[in-house]
């Protein structure tokens, strides 16, 4: 297999986007990502997206498009893991160039959520529940986050203020993020005394609806330095499963699938949790980033809470965790999210991440991550230089 | 790239199934593949489907169904591309074994469609088209083809009896299959007589809703080899897209990106059209096989339904096309089709198509199309020995 490496990336801000369609939306970040490449054509393209169909009313998009994008003709995939379906798109288009079938792919993630109203878009994201066990007992997913951080509080000792202070961290993070839909800094009070959602979670522990698209081009490395590009080259890829329902599980503060997904990065990589210097983690609440960095070893199993009020995830701390804002201030366009983790730990290898960049990282991590953990995709990336 | 075999089949009869949820389905067939192949494990699975979102309020289904199968923790990958999402399920899993990624992929298409009413299965499936500039105006997918099926008559001098007889030709041979959700035989009247669905399409010109699923087990052709199977190669893949509207090309009765699919197939195989001994097309509306065969260059361009006339195509012509009975009279469980097509083209090839045994033949082609031909793949199939 071919090293591989990511010469361009697109993103735009983030948000409510009343004033461009999904294909609009795609088309603005793919063409960013080409312009950054230096390419005009991609010999194939794929677009993770959870759903389109629920959402837009539109399915079969990555034909529609390839051909609104101007590249008729070429292979065009969609690819489909809920809020996962980013990360997984990556891994895809990493396949095809690592394997020598192409030599230089578009992956894209896209999610267009709010031409819905509200209740529309809660039952299209609890489609990633198993609808037969969980969403028909009325399970939604701020319910299933909420039964996980009621049980790590317990087990564990996690305070309500531990879980807020995610919050805080991330728009901390965020405020420095143009590209973020909430570009501003919350206290620990505001996330506390903020509207109930599911018990102990409330508003600023979720992450948001959003419109918005991301994008990265993938080449072989050898390409990357024949073209002078910046050489950030994918050394590990991980993508693992887990029972779908919450209920079948040992051990609900345990993230299995994305233990796993971490622990086969981490091997085709030859690294281990202290030599990265950066991490993107799936925060789509704040319970679920601390249940992360534990799952991927960065921080002890229980001490996620701890290590947050330590300030050891913070922009400064040990192991920096959503430099960019995560999903709860940068937003979480679901199928998008995974390619922005990716645009981020680019930004921040490059050395190009303005007032958040962390000083000279040279490894980065994503982790995404589909429902209440059924799935996740990770990739480390390192530069090379 | 390494070589790859399919060492193992799956399928159950389609039609109404009641007493199923997508789950189930989706469980009995793969478990029939597994079988089949002599395996109790994959490395990783891919899922081809096309709503089940719009279908059955379920997305995730990939880690939702491996889940279900036993076989969590492993990567599980869904793909879409409407009607052609089993088709690219086959070809995601045949780059994942070409590569060296892995050495034994299930991969799997699925569409349970009946639990819906008809106006919502109607609008489930005309996501498959451009919604902002076809499916706005009130365009559906007979009305598509219709259009089609007009400018061919016109064009080339297709008759309404030609267009009845692929409807008829397909019946004969589903009649001999014991998978088929229709098999039954019609004639060019009852086919004439039948319900008018969108003029000249009647209803007996259209394939159904279906509920089913299919499987398949690729591994390196060097492991079927040694676990003395018969070994059926992938010797050719191609894919491409076209322009999502069909008001948007130069001549609506050509299918480009079943041209480019195919060509890219044939010469990735070495083979040409005269070389095939069988092929499996997506024939959604009896236009649809006219217009496919043309494109792929089994028969001259407007030579179509003259062919079907002729008996070329029949079971026993020149080039038998759709032996299984297509998807006219097996039934179309969307994301299922892609992968049905190609158990027919394993089990021919492996002697095993019982009453529509088509004599020795050792070279096989499929094409499944999404929508109105904005996205196709293709696979050629070769039997060893």
């Amino acid at each position: 297999m071919r090293e591989v490496a990511v010469i361009g990336v697109g993103i735009t801000k983030w948000g409510e986007i009343w004033k461009q369609s999904l294909r609009d939306i795609y088309v603005e970040t793919a063409l960013l990502a080409l312009d950054d490449a230096g390419l005009d054509r991609v010999d194939s393209m794929y677009v993770g997206s959870m759903s389109p169909g629920l959402f837009v009313g539109q399915e079969h998009i990555a034909a529609l498009l390839s051909d609104y994008l101007g590249q008729k003709h070429i292979p065009a995939v969609r690819v489909e893991s809920a809020c996962s379906s980013g990360g997984l798109a990556v891994r895809m288009g990493y396949m095809e160039v690592a394997s020598g079938m192409s030599d230089a792919v578009l992956v894209s993630g896209i999610e267009k959520m709010t031409d819905v109203g509200g209740d529309e878009a809660t039952f299209a994201l609890s489609t990633a529940a198993d609808q037969e066990y969980e969403g028909y007992h009325g399970l939604t997913f701020p319910g299933l986050y909420a039964l996980i951080a009621r049980a790590h509080m317990e087990k564990y000792g996690t305070t309500r203020e531990q879980l807020a202070m995610v919050s805080v961290k991330n728009h901390r993070n965020g405020a420095k993020n143009s590209k973020a839909q909430f570009p501003f800094e919350v206290t620990v009070e505001q996330v506390i005394n903020s509207v109930k959602v599911s018990d102990p979670l409330n508003i600023l522990d979720c992450s948001p609806i959003t419109d918005g698209s991301a994008a990265v081009i993938l080449v072989p490395a050898d390409k990357a330095r024949e073209m002078k590009k910046p050489v950030i080259k994918i050394i590990g890829s991980g993508h693992a499963t887990d029972t779908i329902q919450l209920a079948q599980r040992k051990d609900i503060t345990w993230l299995e699938s994305t233990y796993l997904a971490g622990q086969r990065a981490y091997e085709m990589a030859g690294k281990k949790p202290v030599d990265l210097d950066l991490l993107e983690v799936h925060d789509c609440f704040t319970i679920a980033e601390i249940c992360v960095t534990e799952a991927l070893g960065v921080v002890e199993k229980g001490r996620g809470g701890a290590a947050v009020e330590a300030g050891e995830t913070a922009l400064e701390g040990r192991i920096p965790v959503n430099s960019s804002g995560g999903l709860k201030s940068k937003g979480h366009p679901v199928g998008a999210t995974g390619v922005a983790q990716v645009i981020e730990v680019v930004e921040q290898l490059r050395g190009e991440a303005g007032e958040r960049q962390i000083e000279d990282p040279r490894v980065g991590m994503t982790q995404n991550m589909g429902g209440s953990g059924a799935s996740t995709v990770c990739h480390i990336f390192e530069r090379e230089g």
